[in-house]
């Protein structure tokens, strides 16, 4: 029964993923907002087929994936390290698949409702905090890549790193168009990233370059920027507040961007089962 | 697309939900470890065909039912009143399905790694705080009725209070399992639940019926705790630590549970798409 179900959902997995006869190009997916475009297809970019080093699926413990995103997603499970090995194809077909653009553009959805249910002051002073990778960005077409498997192989910074400076990440879907409604709101976006400063000026030209035009703040992590995420982004925060600023919502993919101090009068977490920052 | 994900997704529940010909007893589903056993089957509790009222679908907007469960679970919808009728079939598959059961199943194994891994007073003290519905016990029979429809018409006090008072609540599966575990570890399980003090005794004879025999307090709601969830068990919890106990882990199926004063050292949700208490 287990295997018909995981074949089962394959194939649910597949039906979502695929619009014709090949995967398209997961940047395309991203940004491209015309579902019946078949344009710049590629032969299947999580490589359903890659052969595994190592147990090679005997011995190992059977991982229900969809649970194991779940206690990713609501924080039952802190700290992991990898995506497990055995869910790699899952994470990959989810990632570039139709349910992550869905469960993007529900929480979406939710924080424009909220936002626009808000008294506004108007002052200037009402903020809404926005995490960058895979929250304003998506860095789904590196992970997509056969050298980094959706975060089932260890994090590589270099590599991370030049795929940062290319600039070429797309938005994540759902999210520029909340930003764009709180914009049309009055509320001012801020940005606080974990990205180094020296990273200042592509940032900007691919925020830009993918509609993200304006904001109050860009907030990225200098040399004194020490301690965990948690505390980075808690800091960061707080000068926000005592500078006269009123967080009226904050948006990230990590538990690390919605905890802490001063988190805002309400938090949005978006999907990310593919790393984990504390 | 949308369609045949749909129809592809009913035929992966079903295929988890069902191990013969037929739906099991969700009470045996919910008790029953022998995955093989198919006596005390019933014909579909869910009402796969129940004729809806009203727009029956026309003119309503596509609701996306796993989105919509994961923005409950990652509380980003609050304060939600009903299962979108679009998603009450869904939330009967999910329930009675063998997803539930895994998800629970999976917080239950993180919660006993994090509980196995601390190093421990041994002092009495330490204390791990249960919600009972939905987290102890299931209401999952109760939700399955055809007037109750998994939440997806409106709570009825009398009618839910009815069920409370049968004292056939099985438990939740996983949670039971934690529980025994904790016991071995020298944890004392604290039951801290909204039920109101009229109905301890059939709560405790539901709960020792099941296999929760031992605890060092059942917490209920008396006349004088008034105010929301997140106040009565914070001031519960805060009267516990004032008490000398240390709260070294809580698990429940509301945020509720899990947010306010003196949470714990850590927190686990187990799953709850059928309603909300804020």
């Amino acid at each position: 029964m287990k295997n018909i179900s995981a074949v089962l959902f394959l194939l649910v997995a597949l039906a979502a993923t695929s619009h014709a006869t090949c995967f398209r190009n997961p940047l395309r997916l991203l940004t491209d907002d015309d579902q019946t475009s078949h344009a710049e297809c590629i032969t299947s970019p999580i490589h359903l087929l890659r052969p595994k080093s190592g147990a090679a699926g005997h011995n190992v413990p059977q991982i229900n994936c969809l649970s194991w995103r779940l206690a990713v997603e609501t924080y039952n499970l802190r700290n992991w390290k990898l995506v497990p090995e055995s869910c790699e194809n899952y994470v990959g077909h989810y990632m570039l698949g139709k349910q992550y653009r869905e469960d993007c553009d529900a929480v979406a959805d939710i924080a424009i409702a909220y936002a626009k249910n808000l008294t506004l002051a108007g002052d200037g002073k009402e903020i809404w905090v926005f995490d960058i990778d895979e929250t304003s960005l998506s860095n789904a077409p590196y992970y997509a890549r056969s050298d980094v498997q959706f975060g089932a192989i260890p994090y590589n910074d270099t590599k991370f790193n030049a795929w940062v400076a290319e600039g070429a990440a797309p938005a994540v879907p759902g999210v520029l168009r909340l930003y764009k409604t709180l914009l049309s709101l009055g509320i001012k976006p801020v940005f606080i990233s974990g990205t180094k400063e020296v990273y200042r000026e592509v940032r900007i030209s691919n925020l830009k370059n993918v509609g993200y035009r304006n904001w109050e703040k860009l907030i990225l992590k200098g040399e004194n920027d020490t301690g965990s995420a948690v505390v980075y982004k808690s800091n960061k925060r707080t000068e926000l507040v005592e500078a006269g600023y009123r967080i009226v919502g904050n948006i990230g993919d990590q538990w690390s961007d919605l905890l802490g101090t001063n988190v805002g009068d309400r938090t949005f977490k978006v999907p990310d089962p593919m790393y984990f920052i504390g």
